[in-house]
């Protein structure tokens, strides 16, 4: 696919629809745009603009398909596979416009919200009035309903709750022709056709643009308790995962973090709590409800699995205070391991009793190709967020041989039946391992599927294949 | 487009495939296979072949896609659409030798199935191990597992388990071209490309034929209660179903019936408690979970609302018995209805609070076009089966009149934010419907998807659009 440059004529063009003061063209202001959170990369692209309306996304888009243009969507830059980069140029579409709550329907537990809006913000305005929505990852302080929709984003209580798939019913999208549909019906069941609402969410941008999130709300746990396990080695920790779950407990969130991480944490934010020399890793669990009573039942149930499986300490955390300190730990894990090391970071996902199995064989390729790690995640979904981290290995070795220990590790996560990303997306980073799972056959399938949607592939290009 | 016919060569080569004892091809054996559960609709297949391996599905399909045979997969033939109809002649494709349980893994909490296994049988195999698979529709003593997949089928738990969706995690398809892929990976997230294991639920047999599902199984709850209240008039009872939640209870099920479906369910099958002479529309309301003290508090809660929108009697199931029975009569109203006129199925969903508006809707169509029906189904979902009667209605009208009658009913749910079926599909029977709420960008969207999958048209010709 050739693409063509946004010449002067088309820039006027682009003002002409969204209005000069939303263009930007700048070097410097553009900078913003060049990258996002994935480590290390810089593309800028030759124009942003900032519609706010379907509208004007249509124009845009009509505009950007006859001149053969690439379009790259960006929510707000908070991923980690390179989804929202300008690789081939051309127009950003920057939907930081899209801003609104336009309804929250209370008596269906249903809202209709713009792509931009902050998850926290939204999760904030629906639990004020006694709902839950539960999709809420690491970075749902600055990321974007739009950017998780588009990345089948999860977080921790994906575990209890379900996933994104679960919670998104409708979606009004702007195809590349410039059409504008809804792409299902705002209702819980649905058995009318091919499911466009669920082909959307996962596509990384690469269907068409998201204006309108319809979001299914349940109502909100009134309860909750925390605890903090610790255990002797990483994969006592990683066992215990599934006991927890034949033991008849769906907790609510059920983290994994390995030591160094919270020591990181603990260097750059101050420390919550006494690291004891013998807790090499530590799983954090949450339990909600409706019942206190219920609650600590089940955390007792929770601690009798945890001392079967070698855990020797667990704190139960008292206050709001606290628990939003271990959160607050668990959470800025990510940023922490950043400011101490150049890094890579994976987002690997297996069934969840694989997961011993997983992280002996991360640390493993560790050993073989010379790199350090610190893993953490959503083990009781089975998936790890490894950060591989440069340390003392040669430029050469981090920029060539690293590669194959990544091989290795996605090779031996197809081997336990899992894939190469839970909920970070494919992107531009990932996309080289695909074949590692995937054949022939499903990248032809994938490849027509959007050629239906995008036949001219201006929409995100150079992304997931 | 245009199919052949299977000749007495390419039978031979069927028969070479999976053996002369699983074909069929005389008109009194091939009578089970000419209709399903849809009213009164009759189509042979030229051939039935009973395949019992990938691999042998497989070459069905090669030897089909090169002579442009249709082929119509087929389950166990409970589909109330007509999805299951060789309406094309040619192969059908009847998977009921796909019918073992491969694995129930208790560690990770999934199992692998074949499509041919009866959706019970697979509900209590794993009840024994203390786990839940919640998707149970009325059929589930007699339909497949791959027929729910095909139709992203529901039942009355969808309300608190949510949909089949979060609960198929990767399914083995054979393509048209004969190529076996696994659609996603065993894994709670998926965030690799486009999730092709979403786009085969709900497609009804046209993108490929599904021979292994790998399940995902919960923790079983231990305590229920379910509950019968009575209500004046319909659309109070439809007006309380949105209240609840709103209360913050999310039951196990909640089931709206009409008067005239408990009346036939007791004609046919014995009375199971009085009906008051007042009570013209019941809601039937399950509560689970671990703790008898909680799910009394809750079912209180419920109790306060149903007082507060006019229920005029509750009834306390008071034993396993009882909640059998009551069970049994709400599974067994299609059956009993069907025994006693001519009708027609209808499906719809919307949002649930839009029910009242609905229902009230779909008897004033009825009072116009001159038809009755009776309304039960999945309240707590805004999915209500209309049974349309025959009853007085000329033939003429039945078969002309009708059809705008319900035109005016899916509009209506157009016009409320739903769509045509839940969780029936489309099928033969609906797709003449779907222009009310899709438009033309919709079926080009679908027909290219079908493309991408099936170029050449076989799988399952004729349906959905």
């Amino acid at each position: 696919m050739t693409y063509n440059k946004i010449t002067e004529d088309i820039l006027n063009q682009i003002i002409d629809i969204v209005g000069t003061e939303n263009v930007l063209t700048g070097q410097t202001e553009l900078e913003k745009y060049s990258h996002d959170e994935t480590e290390d990369l810089e593309y800028y692209p030759e124009v942003v603009a900032k519609p706010a309306t379907p509208q004007e996304v249509a124009a845009l888009l009509v505009l950007c398909n006859e001149h053969q243009i690439p379009v790259t969507p960006r929510g707000a830059g908070t991923g980690l596979a390179g989804g929202a980069l300008a690789i081939m140029g051309g127009l950003m579409l920057a939907m930081e416009r899209f801003n609104k709550v336009l309804e929250v329907d209370e008596r269906n537990l249903q809202a209709t919200v713009e792509p931009g809006v902050i998850t926290e913000v939204f999760m904030n305005q629906v639990a004020e009035m006694g709902l839950l929505y539960p999709i809420d990852p690491s970075s749902k302080g600055s990321c974007f309903l739009g950017g998780n929709v588009a990345h089948g984003s999860g977080g921790p209580r994906v575990v209890k709750y379900g996933t994104i798939r679960e919670y998104i019913l409708n979606l009004e999208v702007v195809l590349a022709s410039g059409e504008i549909i809804w792409t299902g019906a705002n209702t819980l069941k649905y058995a009318s056709g091919y499911n466009l609402t669920q082909l959307f969410i996962g596509s990384e941008g690469t269907l068409g643009i998201v204006t309108k999130i319809v979001v299914k709300l349940i109502p909100a746990p009134t309860r909750d308790v925390l605890m903090l396990a610790a255990f002797p080695d990483l994969e006592t920790a990683a066992s215990a995962v599934s006991a927890i779950f034949r033991a008849g407990i769906v907790p609510s969130a059920l983290e994994f973090m390995e030591r160094k991480g919270i020591e990181w944490v603990k260097e750059k934010d101050g420390v919550y709590f006494d690291l004891k020399d013998d807790a090499a890793a530590f799983l954090m669990i949450e339990i909600d409800g409706t019942d206190t009573d219920v609650i600590f039942g089940e955390a007792e149930k929770v601690n009798v699995v945890l001392e079967q499986f070698g855990c020797n300490d667990v704190l139960f955390a008292e206050s709001t205070t606290q628990k939003d300190e271990l959160w607050h730990m668990r959470r800025t894990m990510a940023v922490s391991v950043k400011a101490n090391s150049i890094y890579k970071e994976e987002d690997c996902v297996v069934p969840r009793a694989a997961l011993p199995v997983l992280i002996k064989g991360i640390k493993d390729a560790g050993a073989k190709y010379g790199f350090e790690s610190v893993c953490y995640g959503h083990a009781g979904d089975g998936n790890v967020h490894i950060n591989i981290l440069k340390g003392g290995m040669s430029d050469d070795d981090w920029n060539n041989k690293l590669k194959d220990g990544i091989r290795d590790i996605f090779e031996l996560t197809t081997q336990l039946g899992g894939t190469i990303s839970g909920e970070h997306g494919i992107g531009l980073v990932q996309k080289e391992f695909m074949p590692i799972k995937y054949s022939a056959v499903h990248f032809q399938l994938w490849k027509g599927i959007k050629q239906v949607f995008d036949p001219k592939g201006i929409l995100n290009p150079g992304k997931i294949f």
